[in-house]
């Protein structure tokens, strides 16, 4: 029987940083299934050398040249590139069953046991619990539902213009046919449960497998202090502070000394806070209204006054 | 074969002006079940009387006077009245099988069909979708059941403090048992759909069988203009316009003239606009922050600047 495998997706370097994030998670929970990862023509060199530590497999994707049905779908419908580039993971026929995971995902837990599952497994969205969120999925790759779903991409496109939106029309009856393909939600959890029904996320929300930081802030886009493990930046609700200290911890721990010992004397902005005060000056005062402008500018005060710390403290009080 | 019923409860006035709609939209739409409301000792006697005109069965709850079972464990948890309340309905035992409905949703098309499911049927909760939601469920009355959904309670209490998580907790294997137990979302849509993931809204929210108004502005919040069919308040996207302008056509057209009958020539607020410009004066102009704090006070200016007309377009946009 053919191997299983972890897959993932990695377009540029800041995806690649949860990539490498994500492929650790499994490793330190030590996942028997080996780890493949997708990577666009835009991933540093430096990245990749990474990448092949911790990945076994790491395949570089362009739906352009990636054969025929998928150069002539492109040619319909370029609008949907970035679609087609996370639907090439059914072409990863060596491997028998595998479990596609976002980039933006963390595991806290082992997870092997999604391997029972059949395809498409995934758990629902909360946005509208019909349809499944697909930054998690069990699937069969094959080559001939490849092409199937390429069909189905280009004559009926996308309802959100994303991969969600044709998979969900492709496996359309997800929400009614097999109770076994509905993951449950802490294999997906995303950070919305906490805002939308806090309830549920204090009953059941301690028992999450994968922790999936949708919306627009990764936790990339933070800054992250090693010394007092605190992040710094506008996290709001966004995610849970608890898990993105995790990430941040997993990522300046292990990840960054693989990073800058392949950056060598490159210039390399980690996020980690040692460099950010090496290389900025201390920042004068400002007006409120100066710091209103400069956060909706997205360029927060990380270390400063928008500070992460009391905006923890304040959701963690929710969940005392 | 004991017949069928499509059961809500009303606990004040409010709520009863939600019931007699949903009772309308039931009947307009040709159900061919009974109607049956359970009230509470608040609902005044001009409600009551036109619940008795819609619904087949006005039947006063009150857990206090409800039996032993019930009384014992309200001396244990008096903090559980209200979730009590709702458990009653498991009591309308001459009743083969049910489909609650909460007071604040409204029926956009016949579904008789509900009736085909068994207990215990309910669509997901967008906030945590591995919870369904209490708003919409089928059941099957029985003693039994209640006084087996009372010990739970009693013991395990809420996780959310109301129906939803003591049912949940009670019938735990509802996301993992039973696919056909999963009513589609579009028995009980709720509002926060449209803002989490509208693109899921526009492509299946035609198909809505059922509105759920969540949250805390209800329809009955607002004012109605019934001349130009607009409704005016602060309604941002906490429902849709077009749904919440069919629960007030509804309302002013259907349910406002029975009540008027009732309450002859006692005084009586409908919401509709033509009372309130009779009763209030012209308001003069006023400055943008006294305007703001107005609004945050709950006094929007429903018929004038405060419109509901540019909030609709605004919304209407999104969807098409």
């Amino acid at each position: 029987m053919a191997e299983q495998a972890f897959v993932t997706l990695a377009t540029n370097d800041s995806y690649a940083r949860g990539a490498l994030v994500l492929g650790k998670s499994l490793r330190n929970y030590k996942t028997s299934k080996k780890l493949v990862v997708l990577i666009g023509p835009h991933v540093s060199d430096q990245s990749r050398a990474v990448l092949h530590k911790i990945y076994d497999e790491v395949r570089l994707v362009d739906v352009l040249d990636s054969g025929d049905t998928a150069h002539l779908a492109m040619m319909k419908r370029p609008d949907l590139g970035v679609t087609f580039t996370k639907l090439h993971c059914w072409t990863l026929t060596h491997y028998s069953k595998c479990v596609f995971m976002d980039a933006d995902t963390l595991v806290v837990s082992n997870i092997d046991e999604l391997f029972d599952r059949e395809e498409l497994s995934a758990a629902p969205d909360p946005g509208w619990p019909d349809c499944f969120n697909s930054g998690v999925f069990v699937f069969r790759p094959s080559i001939e539902t490849y092409g199937k779903l390429l069909q189905y991409c280009t004559e009926h496109g996308s309802f959100d213009g994303g991969d969600q939106g044709v998979l969900n029309g492709f496996f359309s009856d997800w929400a009614t046919a097999d109770i076994t393909k509905h993951l449950p939600f802490i294999y997906n959890m995303s950070s919305i449960a906490i805002y939308t029904y806090l309830p549920a996320f204090k009953q059941y929300g301690a028992n999450a497998k994968v922790v999936h930081f949708l919306g627009q802030m990764k936790p990339w886009s933070y800054t992250y202090n090693p010394t007092q493990r605190s992040v710094r930046g506008d996290v709001q609700a966004s995610s849970h502070p608890s898990f993105l200290l995790q990430w941040w911890a997993l990522f300046s721990g292990e990840v960054v000394p693989m990073l800058l010992r392949e950056y060598g004397d490159q210039p390399f902005y980690s996020g980690c806070e040692e460099d950010v005060s090496e290389s900025e000056q201390v920042q004068p005062l400002m007006s409120s209204a100066e710091r209103k402008q400069r956060w909706e500018q997205g360029q927060a005060d990380y270390m400063g006054i928008d500070s992460f710390d009391s905006i923890q403290k304040k959701l963690d009080a929710f969940l005392k």
